[in-house]
């Protein structure tokens, strides 16, 4: 695969496991398309598939996946702790490697397009490619939920980027573009979780730390221990050792050491790679010099 | 590829384009062979190929390319700077994903044991394919030379793994097994040659210190430092960042600091992704946590 964009799509079944197999055949066996992982909740009663692929083929599993999950899924009937506006609740697209972010862009508008025509499910478009402001934080978009939605769209700040009305029995969909995310979670020597929440809001974007960084402090009470728990939303801006090394600095004037680091579920490899490089001061690394890159090729 | 091999055969054939690209036509689209890259040197006389595969696909590859080289090059009449015993002058087996060293050793035995069926050109098994520990360092496999193989093989220290004599024209093959090689340069902040060859000295394995390290000082004339110039033998048990923690202390005796380094040419993901584990101190990290080694199986 020469150009490999990542999807996933978050599915509003996480208990009918017959049902998530049928969601999930979507993307198994497509030439230029792999199933990673899928992992279902029953308590969020959701389920959450990861996906990559050339962008076409991508693209035309995840439509299909939306047919099954619209076929399947009634949301007037969905419970779950978790929030959600559609049977699919949110499809981002991730640029991996020779693709941009425009046109991961792209991708989400002809997706959410073609979902329409076939399917007649409305979509909001979310973060990168969003098509106001307000409409970028997916968070925002999903206020009000399944059952608000029919009234939430009434409001001309919240007309749907496709489609008109709510689909009766799967909602709206948010299709979205962004950069990878990476969970990141710095460990500290304290089990003051006050401290921790300090730090973590020190180095966090929201006020007034690292641009493209969330954090909250958490306890790990069985290590007696609290953490700086990350999500770091663009890497390549915001690489991972700025925000180490950066909780070491604010940990310091609370006399807290850093003991250790969790990176929970997958990353790029160029998130770490791009940590190697910082620690060994490489001068004029390449991508291109990592071999499984050139045989990805 | 689940299984990835990486060979990197060398030919002695630096100065006629035509017959290099006869040569490594031999790995252009064939099924579960990638050629990642080739380069020659005219002063060698030599050419180097870099290639990756699943290895029985890569061994009958590369037992082609042998077949050329053996039709195409004449080493009674070869001349060139670098050490060389055969048209094909060596052969080395690198595992890089999902293979053993074990498995490696075995495709340098049956790959040379083709050619000589083949071919009848002998072979020299060497490093970890070698058959008596005398015979693992490759400069003295090829010590005497195309020139003076039928001489040195008379020997019974020196009998060739596969055949009884050298090839007339296409001399004789060293095929073996190894890790993957790093190029990885430490630049000091010091124009002082001799200070670098004795960073380099306390660094390397030869004369106690890493198990995995060769190292040198090498003198960067145009910005008017050194570095110590290492090559990483394993680096899955020597790693990068433990090199160049040691050169930073072994510097300061001398008030010598690090200002960079340099990694040369392809080296594994794995080179880059172990250091930045040390130095974020990621706790359980796996590489199946990369989304792109994920991808790839």
């Amino acid at each position: 695969m020469e150009r490999i964009v990542q999807c996933v799509p978050n599915f509003s079944e996480g208990r009918d496991a017959g049902k998530i197999e049928k969601i999930v055949e979507c993307f198994r066996g497509v030439d230029g398309v792999k199933l990673l992982d899928y992992s279902r909740d029953e308590d969020h009663n959701r389920c959450v598939v990861t996906t990559v692929g050339e962008p076409e083929a991508l693209r035309n599993a995840v439509i299909n996946a939306v047919g099954k999950a619209t076929e399947l899924i009634d949301m007037t009937k969905h419970e779950g702790q978790h929030p959600r506006m559609g049977a699919t609740d949110v499809i981002p697209f991730i640029p991996i490697k020779g693709v941009t972010m425009e046109e991961c862009v792209e991708l989400a508008n002809t997706t959410a397009e073609e979902i329409f025509n076939r399917y007649k499910v409305p979509s909001f478009l979310y973060e990168k490619a969003a098509t106001a402001t307000h409409r970028q934080n997916l968070a925002k978009v999903r206020k009000g939920q399944f059952e608000g939605m029919p009234e939430k769209i009434k409001d001309a700040e919240w007309a749907p980027d496709f489609g008109t009305e709510v689909h009766k029995t799967a909602g709206i969909i948010g299709v979205g573009a962004r950069m990878p995310l990476v969970a990141f979670n710095v460990i500290l020597d304290t089990a003051n979780l006050e401290m921790a929440n300090k730090i973590a809001k020190n180095v966090r974007h929201l006020s007034g730390g690292l641009r493209y960084c969330k954090a909250i402090g958490i306890d790990m009470e069985d290590r007696g221990v609290t953490q700086v728990s990350m999500n770091m939303t663009d890497f390549t801006k915001t690489p991972l050792y700025r925000a180490f090394e950066l909780i070491k600095i604010e940990a310091k004037r609370f006399g807290v050491n850093v003991i250790g680091s969790e990176v929970i579920g997958l990353l790029p490899m160029e998130a770490m790679i791009s940590t190697a490089e910082y620690y060994l001061g490489v001068e004029d690394f390449s991508m291109n010099q990592i071999l499984e890159r050139r045989i990805m090729e």
